[in-house]
């Protein structure tokens, strides 16, 4: 790999990750990418919503549309005294750099940078319309990032065809994992009113707690789909049970259990919604279900997107990553509506979210050319280069 | 009824609830009551244990021994603004006594306590020794009352032969409900370790919940035994479920559920303990419950107690009593192993332990001529009058 590559994306992944951009704070992260890409012919476009910044950057103005989705803000710290090196002094040890949000994910944002700079030195991407959008908001609530910026592609960069996310989805080793979409989320809160009474006299009272230790058995029992080639079956985990009492010696009158459902595109939230309700009804008829629906499954069935990221790859690696839709919800979930192909290729992800958050050195680079090299095969292999 | 049944019996009982005698206080209620029965020939023994007070009053020095069961303390009042009048001022209304301790169980005690004054005044004891265990930790840990004083009884009485306990037995009317034994009761609470993780990976979890689900569904459903001739079948109660973490995309580490079980003779409290133990290993095989078993069960066989009792409920009310095993415990678990057969019969439970405490003022009345005729027809019938 050319060493410039390794050396000009660690630069600016260190570069980013001096810049304390907790969640929704982009602390001049997208300006500087900004400079860079406007030096490497970029269009430049603010799009802010609320106290988020949204940055959109495009090349070229012909042919099949490659977008990058990212994002410059990290999660918080934790207690800083926990880390070997402070989180956002860039630190390099055995290997690695370590600071927060070097993994999830400035430096895949830098090295999806220092390809197009490459890139545009050597006019490789004709017949390709490069576009990269980056937000502020995709650890936070993301309601003001690409949620919101979405809409506005159709308008700005017509027909989205395909968009490479660089959120770390590799599991030991760079390029060994690859999202080809994700589960969606569904969240409930089962609340069961009874009558209060002592345990002496039930036949007084009307235990809650009996009545949703059934309905908890069977939604932990419950089969609800056998998922999709690529998608496993739908899962549903109980995370929490209360009772409005705790004394000993009485039954309580309101118990309630928080489930969450990562559900595949064989099934539907209204129609795991409408099962659940028919358990807690047939054991609680007075029983409700407070319902959060925080993400609709997205998948793309294999296209020339994910054909050119598993070639590059094997070429870079000799492995077959494997595709899957595992982990938590994506800001691809709102390119994937708009007809894009969406795949997910980024570090390995065994330390985001925890204190000494790092990446390897090495991988830094590795990154970068990847990302080079599926970007010049897109543009060899894009309609309008035939 | 003679008039001045109820209104020496009136007259004492708002003397006692005029003494705020809060669990473990006796507030001097014994005094006043010792004076009255040494007036009335009784021999005072004070048998103090701990800060409780408690009382033993023996009159007669020959025959079988009819040993009355009672407490000066009464529950907390909860919030006294709740009150329509002061739960330590004694209060007529509408028919009724208001006040803390009202029903349970100061005028059964005043009940007894007259009763045996017209008694002795008609000389209708003959043959019998007639004797009065007060404690003032009946309310509370219940540690140095009863329990403390039953060891001393066989010296002092030698054996007890009936145990009347004035505990407010009785469901809608007086009378229509004695007791003629108490369920055990046993507590545990199930801790079920797990892995904790997000829910987007249960792969790489263990929820304790699952497994504890599994287990109270079947503890639920339990079939413990069918009960005796006087005890309804052991049954189970959850009373909490609690989890470790209650963030909404995590799986918690550790979840656990407290239940407690009134078991009847059929069942014992290990016995319970095993199958219970064998449940939990079933689904979790490092599960582990704490136990804390607070009473075992007792009854006593029908005998000439029982049938004095009814055949004067009967003759004041043309009523039969119901003879059951409910509720919750009482002071007569430590009579009952000392040989006595043991009745409770005593007051409507319908406010006790709630604000605005009371009981008919004709029911105070009643139950003292009620006592009275016990003690005349157990004293008719005992065996060296015959």
């Amino acid at each position: 790999m050319p060493a410039d590559a390794t050396q000009t994306t660690l630069a600016l992944t260190e570069a980013l990750i001096r810049r304390a951009s907790i969640t929704p704070d982009d602390a001049g992260c997208q300006r500087l990418i900004a400079e860079r890409l406007e030096r490497a012919g970029f269009d430049i476009a603010w799009l802010p919503h609320g106290d988020v910044s949204n940055l959109l950057a495009v090349r070229g103005g012909q042919g099949p549309v490659l977008l990058f989705l990212g994002h410059t803000d990290v999660v918080p710290t934790g207690p800083a005294e926990a880390w070997q090196s402070p989180p956002f002094e860039p630190t390099r040890r055995e290997g690695r750099l370590f600071g927060r949000g070097s993994a999830d994910m400035k430096a895949s944002v830098a090295a999806f940078v220092t390809a197009c700079e490459r890139v545009s030195e050597s006019a490789g991407d004709e017949g390709l319309r490069l576009a990269i959008a980056l937000t502020s908001d995709e650890e936070g609530p993301a309601q003001d990032g690409i949620r919101a910026v979405a809409p506005l592609l159709p308008e700005r960069l017509g027909p989205v065809d395909w968009c490479l996310v660089g959120e770390p989805s590799s599991h030991s080793e760079l390029g060994d994992t690859i999202r080809v979409g994700r589960r969606g989320s569904l969240s409930g809160e089962i609340v069961v009113k009874g009558q209060q009474g002592h345990v002496a006299y039930p036949d007084q009272a009307d235990n809650p707690l009996h009545r949703l230790a059934s309905i908890l058995t069977e939604l932990v029992d419950g089969d609800w789909d056998a998922g999709t080639a690529d998608f496993p079956p739908t899962r549903l985990q109980l995370t929490a049970v209360d009772t409005d009492t705790d004394a000993v010696n009485i039954i309580p009158g309101r118990a309630s259990a928080r489930f969450n459902l990562r559900y595949s595109p064989a099934s539907s939230a209204d129609g795991l919604r409408e099962r659940i309700e028919a358990v807690v009804a047939r054991y609680a008829p007075a029983g409700q279900v407070e319902w959060s629906h925080s993400a609709e499954p997205f998948g793309s069935p294999p296209g020339r997107l994910r054909e050119a990221v598993i070639a590059v790859i094997r070429e870079q690696t000799g492995q077959w990553p494997t595709a899957n839709t595992a982990g938590g919800t994506s800001d691809g979930r709102f390119i994937a509506p708009l007809g894009a192909e969406v795949v997910e290729f980024g570090p390995v992800n065994e330390s985001i979210h925890q204190v000494d958050e790092n990446i390897k050195v090495e991988a830094i680079g590795d990154l970068s050319t990847a990302y080079e090299a599926i970007i010049r095969r897109l543009a060899r292999n894009a309609p309008s280069a035939d």
